[in-house]
């Protein structure tokens, strides 16, 4: 076996989400997922800081946010923004990897760490979005309500499209289209 | 010194809260607290499990809003509803401890587990709103939508109300209004 190994993040991965479903999150340790993974304990702290991180990283969604928030010609409409920000986010980083992503969830749902972990990251997308836009010139209010109608969108959507078999930015154009019924 | 305390809890309160000020959230112990209180530890953990509950505890929220759904006379329109709980509770909960309340966002705020702690405590009465329109026989895509607004209304508008002299409920119609605008 090469020192280098190129693949060892997926195998890691994939040794520990199978680990985490067969026996539970709490009841894996580092050293099952790399026996399992053929790797040592070393690989997988030098890709990953707890198995924890095994669940979360990797994702870089806060980052694709920021990009495309400061990237948006000027003058584009804010909602317009948002819906072509999750249309992107939707096809590239959700659709593709719709199973993996439902036992995912699965294994989030099971644990109350792992669900505190999840909110966290919510908040931190929404924040790239709100400071995103007050650095375009929206005013604070507005900012703070576009973030946060963007995080709707998206966790309201999730779980309908993790249950159906359609593409989630169409799940997310009904929940806004509901969204505008419902506060209108 | 009686053994029978009738204002132990406010004086536990008051003294973490002024610690929590002067020294950082951190750095605060309970025997400090307790010290300062004139009381003693076993007193201060029959009301809190830790220091970090004294900034959380007794604001009984989401009871006030399960109840608050619970009796509301069927065929009311779900954000009349909405709308007509913020007002209560921030009549009676929020407007008469403002001051108090932005102290206390000052401490949450320097410490990251007490912002995860508060997340949480979003979540949760995100669910209690959410289930309780589910109860009612919303269809769980609205129901889940009602209780995501309903967040976003009281929390976007917290920091709004907490910086100025108007009401929080004033705060909040406004912020519908501007969330209205905001996705037409």
């Amino acid at each position: 076996m090469s020192r280098w190994q190129p693949d060892a993040r997926e195998r890691l991965e994939q040794a520990a989400i199978e680990l985490f479903v067969e026996q539970g999150f709490a009841e894996t340790t580092v050293p099952q997922i790399t026996a399992r993974a053929g790797l040592t304990t070393r690989t997988f702290f030098r890709h990953y800081a707890d198995k924890r991180e095994v669940l979360f990283a990797g994702e870089e969604i806060p980052e694709m946010a920021a990009r495309m928030m400061a990237e948006a010609p000027e003058g584009t409409e804010p909602m317009t923004q948002i819906l072509e920000g999750l249309r992107t986010v939707a096809a590239t980083r959700f659709d593709p990897r719709k199973d993996e992503i439902r036992v995912r969830r699965d294994i989030v749902r099971s644990d109350p760490g792992l669900v505190e972990r999840d909110l966290r990251k919510r908040a931190a997308l929404s924040e790239v979005i709100r400071s995103a836009f007050v650095a375009r010139g929206i005013w604070p209010l507005r900012a703070a309500l576009l973030a946060e109608t963007a995080m709707t969108l998206l966790y309201v959507s999730f779980d309908e499209w993790l249950d159906s078999d359609r593409d989630l930015f169409d799940v997310i154009e009904k929940t806004l289209a509901e969204l505008r019924e419902t506060i209108a």
